[in-house]
């Protein structure tokens, strides 16, 4: 198994950052809902349980800066967001496996919103490939790389068991994919190195769980 | 949505550390299989793609060391990782929700070794209760709670729909559960400080994706 930190070039803007950008989103949608054309980072602070200053380094990234005394243009700092994160181009992708996994994550709301639309899913499950799930369409596996080639798709989402996974992966590639979210707990690799894999991994998240009970279990005895 | 950054308390040992941890003890499983008694630092990182000077840090925190020449004991950083990471004691646990997701994550392998044991499933749906789901027996959501208090349960799976989310977590915490892997779309707050909340975000996950994509598309431009 292999954690997405491992993959990671050096870059300038943080990971944590980079991963609370959409809490902050969501945040100001709500925001801005409500018809608050401004936000104090205090506020956006308090609210979100955070510090001030970490808040202020986190939206620096975006190129937006608050005013003083009024604090940050909701609208603005929405649309800096979502261009920094690149969803106002967005991505479509194919996912492989229809599993229980997959079929989760297809109808998981707001990927749209965050730029991402899966155009299809692909199994070899007679039972599966046909029918729709959320709304996409099942195709049979043998059909998925003349799709990602002929609807030029550049994201794949890996959710088949993980035996299939780089098997599954390189027939992604080699049709064109440019990026696999992989959640299919093997690790896979791939010989061009401008191809981005990004690892989910619920091993490494329950082990930061499991760390942080373990330090509570030693306070309470 | 939330994020499990923002819940952070300062701490010594960083989250890329501790989620690098399982990747470390899934690759030494694999070693000792091999029969190799020591392994060195150089190898491991060029074996996991990191560079050793992480490795020696990483592995640091769990207080075994690397002996000149011939590098770390397989079998004693395995258990002192384990130790680390408080598999040792293994958790009882909780899931509310078996939905896909839920489905997905029962079916999970690896989890027992990881000192996560899902005991039971919870459900409100009358075609799932009284079923089993990857071995796991699927009870009502009414029974929860006096299931909780009985078997003394510390941990809770939630992967109910969003709007359930902060409901059934409070109907976890009354009972007694000390930690929430919160699995759900929606931000979950507890009363008592004690409490562990992790969220899961898969738009933060996708965010990260999301940004690598955008800056390559930059570079290819």
């Amino acid at each position: 198994m292999d954690n997405e930190n491992f993959q990671e070039k050096s870059k300038e803007v943080s990971e944590p950052t980079i991963r609370r950008l959409p809490v902050y989103h969501h945040y100001l949608l709500k925001i801005r809902n409500e018809n608050a054309p401004f936000i104090s980072c205090t506020q956006i602070a308090s609210d979100l349980g955070l510090v001030p200053i970490q808040v202020r380094k986190d939206l620096e990234v975006t190129g937006v800066e608050g005013k003083p005394k009024v604090g940050y243009e909701v609208t603005a700092l929405l649309a800096a967001i979502e261009k920094f994160l690149g969803w106002s181009n967005v991505n479509a992708a194919v996912l492989a496996g229809a599993g229980h996994l997959g079929y989760a994550i297809l109808g998981y709301q707001g990927f749209c919103d965050y730029g991402l639309n899966i155009a299809a899913a692909f199994d070899n499950d007679f039972l599966k490939i046909g029918k729709f799930i959320h709304g996409k369409p099942v195709y049979s596996a043998d059909s998925m790389e003349s799709y990602i080639k002929e609807h030029k798709i550049e994201v794949g989402i890996l959710t088949v068991p993980a035996q299939y996974a780089q098997e599954v992966a390189d027939i992604m590639i080699k049709a064109g994919i440019k990026a696999i979210w992989n959640f299919a707990p093997a690790k896979i690799t791939s010989d061009n190195p401008t191809v981005i894999i990004q690892h989910e991994n619920l091993a490494s998240s329950f082990a930061v769980l499991s760390s942080k009970i373990n330090t509570d279990k030693i306070k309470r005895n």
